[in-house]
């Protein structure tokens, strides 16, 4: 089966917003095997819109719009596509008693504009959009679908997700469509894939890797008659991943590192304070970033400079003439020292060369030292991180809160340090 | 004058990347009054590029097409152009030394497969690049014009800027373009515009209004005979702005507010620490992410609980229990105690609700306090943020960034305070 999308919106061809919804669409469409060979984006004009709408037609065995479904005078995809079908445009009575109870809960009148939104053309059915007031669209004309969804992201993912690739799955076999994401850290994204390479090259349910900056993510996608079945497929595909890569899972869908690491420390109720030089503040920034983090987070001291390094976090004076400020010994007492002086039970240290100045050829540009220390010991890491200035430093967090989570799951610091 | 863009790359059709190319050239085209009525993405098919070229030519007076210019046998676009031209290809001697070069200057023997991306219809001319190894394509053919670039943005932007522009400028009269971008802070979008409304109006040089995060962008986009003329029509332009805006712009271009502030530190010899409640380490990350940022960046303190902040911070106990942490009183303690107790010359406290929780009727969600103190006073602003967390704290660090810029540049903190 082959689709074509079409993306509506002058504002796209000025170049005001970028076209990410036909991504997010495209590579939801391969998930289901569904082929895409064409995108086609035009401007708020109905003569075009018509245009573009039946080239895609006379090629492809279905379309999808985005945008245009607004209640302003640009918004034509409604009347584009009752041009094209040849049909005249008709209220729908259950849209609009929608949109007016949308309107009169908010103390509003409803106005004709606003019900122009639940036009439709008269052989096609609305698509519910319970995040926004204008409904999709979906018909069947001559042996075509054609798809109308809205273009606010939040409203035009859950549309794709509930009806556009329900049926499109039905016309190519199964029902439902439904994926999770599983979030690694810790593993590289080809050591990844070589370990699961059997299970990326099966057809249902499909698991595809997408690698992210310090973390690699895996889509499982499951097409099943229903939805218990897809569920059932998701999860046995989920247990084989997991009986070879568990260890490297923090999370899954949406959840980051960071909120991964505050839910595990609020679990066991355990806290945290950082010591950051070369990030500057990021790790702390990450962690404040979760809703709810102050349960778990006392605080951070940013020692970019020596004098403070040994002011506040009590780095001796002697280890940084000895071994310099990016050492294995200075991460360790940041680590200890802001755990021992802001009183918590997690401390991390994190001292680098972030770049692009100050590498030398012992330690270049890239080298940071994570510490990392609780009751039970203090264990530093080291690694040599690619990247320009800001992606050193993210991988750096990364690092920290991926040792951060392991030693919190594991039951403690005294566990990383073993195999 | 209309032209059309076809993307073309399998990677797009599959979602693995956003066509931001497409976005950003779109807005290009604006600036110089060129038409854009459609764009077109297909994969990587000679069939179809071939397809997708044959309708762009003939609705439009030109084509331009991104992608698929590289070494490997997925990259058509260059049979594709001779294919719709009827033109053999033929080995640019020029190019073919470039590429030949490029390779042995690294030690490494060329292959044929990298010296095809040489090849051009006999009757195109390749257009430079100097930051790869593809060059782009220029051809008129049937009156119409046709431009092939490379996918890497890297490349990509410097030849349209550097060739397309000026080429499409000629075809609809001045020969050069030219843009330079004013960036304004501590004012709003609407009143920015409404101040600058006539200016707005103008046809040549054009000023373009793009709001942004705490913050607001106005490009200025000459077209004109010479370089000359064109730096003159901008400089004209700007200046206008400046005698209307002048206060509320920070830099031009690329000049990021964090960097607009390190280098003014910089340039006076003042050394800045920050005291973060609220933004939990994200002020000090921004500052840190400014290379040579070391030179005037002592450190800060991320002081999420209280006790931090009287024990690290030296906010009194008093002031907390009868203000509370989100307070005036509390701010000024933190930016003084900050500068104190790290001995920098500018000290910065910020304190507020973040959201989601932690809201009341009296102290709202996204109200946030900003203490900034230098040895001539202490002043404290306090601001309403609109938005979710990351937003919230992303704000209330661009307006201390913004007061600290005001502070530096008026010569002292005490000059903040006046109108």
């Amino acid at each position: 089966m082959t689709v074509e999308l079409v993306s509506i919106g002058t504002e796209l061809l000025l170049g005001q917003i970028v076209d990410t919804n036909a991504a997010w669409l495209s590579a939801r469409l391969a998930e289901i095997g569904v082929n895409l060979y064409r995108r086609t984006t035009v401007g708020d004009n109905l003569e075009r819109i018509v245009g573009a709408l039946r080239e895609a037609l006379g090629r492809a065995d279905g379309v999808i719009t985005i945008g245009g479904l607004g209640p302003t005078g640009d918004d034509l995809t409604r009347e584009a596509i009752a041009t094209v079908m040849g049909e005249p445009l008709v209220l729908d009575e259950g849209e609009a008693a929608r949109i007016r109870a949308f309107f009169e809960a908010r103390g509003r009148t409803v106005t004709e504009r606003q019900l122009r939104q639940a036009m439709r053309p008269v052989s096609a059915q609305p698509m519910p959009n319970p995040y926004g007031t204008a409904p999709g669209l979906y018909a069947e004309w001559n042996g075509k679908l054609i798809f109308a969804l809205p273009g606010p992201p939040n409203e035009f993912q859950p549309m794709v997700t509930e009806h556009v690739l329900p049926r499109l799955a039905a016309c190519t076999g199964g029902g439902v469509i439904r994926s999770r994401v599983l979030r690694l850290c810790g593993i590289g994204e080809s050591d990844a894939e070589a370990q699961l390479s059997d299970l990326i090259a099966s057809d249902n349910p499909t698991l595809a890797p997408l690698a992210k900056l310090g973390e690699v993510h895996f889509r499982i996608t499951a097409r099943a008659n229903s939805p218990e079945e897809a569920a059932q497929l998701i999860a046995t595909m989920e247990q084989a991943v997991r009986e070879r890569l568990g260890a490297y899972i923090y999370g899954t869908d949406d959840t980051t590192l960071e909120q991964a690491v505050v839910h595990k420390l609020m679990e066991v109720g355990q806290s945290l304070a950082v010591a950051e030089s070369c990030t500057g503040g990021l790790l702390g920034h990450r962690v404040t970033n979760v809703p709810g983090s102050s349960e778990v987070f006392v605080g951070g001291i940013v020692s970019y400079s020596n004098a403070l390094k040994e002011a506040l976090l009590g780095v001796p004076a002697e280890v940084l003439a000895r071994y310099g400020a990016v050492s294995e010994p200075t991460a360790r007492a940041m680590a200890e020292g802001v755990r021992q002086r802001l009183g918590s039970h997690w401390g991390i240290g994190i001292t680098g060369i972030a770049g692009p100045g100050g590498g030398t050829a012992e330690k270049p540009v890239g080298l940071v030292y994570i510490g990392i220390s609780d009751p039970t010991a203090t264990v530093v890491r080291h690694q040599l991180f690619p990247g320009d200035r800001e992606t050193v430093k993210y991988r750096a967090t990364q690092y920290a809160l991926w040792l951060l989570y392991k030693g919190v799951t594991c039951g403690g610091c005294v566990y990383l340090s073993q195999p």
